[in-house]
């Protein structure tokens, strides 16, 4: 039984990671995208940029960006891989609080996650070395581009020692925000329960392999859809306790079964809205914690009265941007070592997706809009990732 | 521009307990049934009582209770008023999670806050005398009924001095609701602001009086109603700020001017829930704070994704029974003095009310259910009190 098995939509590229992620080591067959390239001159400093807000299919243009020469101070990187989230979407749209800056000429480059490699640094560059692996310290660095010039104070490196590139490239967001929502709001113990919504997303998988690491039970609730058991197979497969649909989690034989399944859920994690949130709400005992990381269903949060009064329920909110912004470096970097050992032991892996190649071909644009589009449809199908091989 | 002259709906006896409110302390003329009497012989021990869960105008009866024998361990006290609150109706449709015990015969009293006056006291019992002034501790007492017989550790024992008994017997739900929302979710210093809806309410008016004494700013939503300039007018006059309706609380205008106002709110204070609720989360800062204690609309709390995500907005619950439940009686008995205090130095008033004497008349059940009535229709008449004079 297999991870690329599992994979509900699986194509011969995604199968391809899949199999890799098995040994969570890159494998040479597949990682090309890895060269140890010192320059760029074999690959044009392409970017996938936007100089005003709209549908990302409208403003998105592949640019060729100038890359500034390298200073005593600098350093060059070559991406290798960058995820595609919602919030580079909801950028792009315009209604997101983080702004890109807008550059004469050239605009702002989309993305906001991704692992790149050093390939360059300047004479007075001491903690960076070529080759190292190292991601954007700050949202809205622009990560869906070949090569960057920047500051090594932009970057922190990772121990990029057996973890698969694609686990590099989408943990920052996904699995970081897993991390903190599991630890911040709620001491949980060995046994505990945590409810969630969108368990199939890139969190909710991750939100189910860390719980999973700690002993912590997880209930799932996802949609319903034609494929409903496979996916809730995938999602057992890597670690879920229960999932259920939307509809069978306002039943109460079904909150009868999440109460047997240990102490009353303290969090519940909602990356929808509306009635879901509604749903994992109500499936928390007393003192329970309703924690919002995302608005899927685009509606707001629908909650009981009674919940707040008598069953004491606290609704929060939770943004890796902002807890980056408020924590040093050196607790990132903490998070980061843990999420990576986890990593190593093949208990934490890259999430469901699809790649698509930012080679510059000539349909690249067409490409590029078709994996945003896929992205925007819904998360069932994956987590779209450009690689920049 | 007297207390009694503002008052919206004022009725004789209205006005008697306004006029008696300018100087706190009890007008003989007014309180006849402050009598100092050390038995309950001359008025039967009647009580307003039910023995099952319904409507109030069903299921109330005035019944005469017999009233144990006085043993040396115990008290027999007097009831002097006793509010209808909205838990109180809640309690007897069966919604209330505080359920009363119903015995054979007598079924339960209604009513759960209230001022007595000690009566009689057992030869063991050395920490009440004959006159002084209590408020029932638990919940569930049973308050609307003349006389009660109970262990002194069941009773909190008041300092009288200066206060007049209709705040005594209202500041156990609806004054210390206020003081508690507005002292342990935010770190308010002066200047700060307070955002509230049902600003007329009895807690709204506790808030807006507590507020002002502890120089906090408040923004006062209410309905929109025909005597809409006058209720406002005599929420100013108790301290509000500023008093707007909740079509107004939604335009861009009267956000701006509550920015005007002092530093962005942190804290705001729903008792109606539903759009009611959004409105007033909406006008709150970064890191606000909304705490729900009540949902006069019956609509859940609609919240959008977007504060708890970007404005780190928390939505909490507080219920002043699971408080006195937690915490000790001298932490009340301390809370409680802060508040005579207020109330002695006339900076908290008994709230706008309407009082129905529990006289033993003919039509006596008519007129508790027609209080009873006048409670459940909303809060814009005052709050409806019992005396037992």
């Amino acid at each position: 039984m297999s991870w690329s098995k599992r994979i509900p939509t699986a194509t011969p590229r995604m199968a391809c990671f899949h199999k890799r992620s098995l040994n969570t080591v890159p494998s040479p067959v597949c990682v090309g995208y890895l060269r140890k390239s010192s320059t760029f001159a074999r690959s044009p400093a392409i970017a996938l940029t936007y100089s005003q807000y709209g549908p990302p299919e409208k403003v998105l243009n592949i640019t060729k960006v100038p890359l500034p020469p390298l200073t005593r101070s600098t350093v060059h990187i070559r991406f290798v891989a960058a995820p595609i989230n919602p919030a580079d979407i909801n950028q792009i749209q315009g209604t997101y609080p983080v702004k890109p800056q807008f550059k004469d000429g050239l605009g702002a480059v989309g993305g906001n996650e991704g692992l790149a490699e050093v390939i360059a640094t300047g004479d007075d560059v001491t903690d960076l070395k070529v080759g190292d692996w190292v991601i954007p310290t700050a949202s809205g660095f622009g990560t869906w581009r070949k090569h960057a010039s920047c500051k090594p104070d932009e970057l922190l490196k990772l121990n990029k020692h057996g973890v698969s590139p694609l686990i590099a490239a989408t943990i920052s967001v996904n699995p970081c925000t897993a991390y903190r929502m599991l630890r911040d709001f709620v001491s949980l113990k060995p046994g505990d329960v945590v409810v969630q919504n969108g368990g199939n997303s890139g969190v909710g998988q991750s939100v189910i392999q860390l719980a999973k690491a700690w002993n912590i039970k997880t209930v799932n609730v996802i949609r319903n859809r034609p494929n409903f058991d496979e996916i809730a197979e995938n999602l057992q497969d890597i670690g879920a306790d229960m999932v259920i649909s939307e509809e069978d989690a306002r039943k109460p034989e079904v909150a009868a079964k999440v109460k047997n399944l240990g102490p009353p859920p303290r969090l519940a994690l909602n990356c929808v809205g509306g009635k879901s949130a509604t749903n994992i709400a109500r499936l928390l005992g007393h003192d329970g914690h309703l924690v919002t990381y995302g608005g899927m269903s685009k509606e707001p949060l629908i909650l009981p009265t009674s919940l707040f009064i008598f069953k004491n329920l606290t609704s929060q909110g939770f943004w890796m941007t902002r807890w980056y912004e408020t924590h040093s470096k050196a607790e990132r970097a903490t998070m980061l070592d843990e999420l990576f050992q986890l990593a190593q032991a093949g208990k934490l892996r890259e999430p469901w997706h699809d790649t698509t190649s930012l080679r510059d071909a000539p349909n690249i644009q067409e490409t590029a809009i078709a994996s945003i589009r896929k992205a925007m449809s819904g998360f069932s199908g994956g987590k779209q990732i450009f690689v920049m091989d």
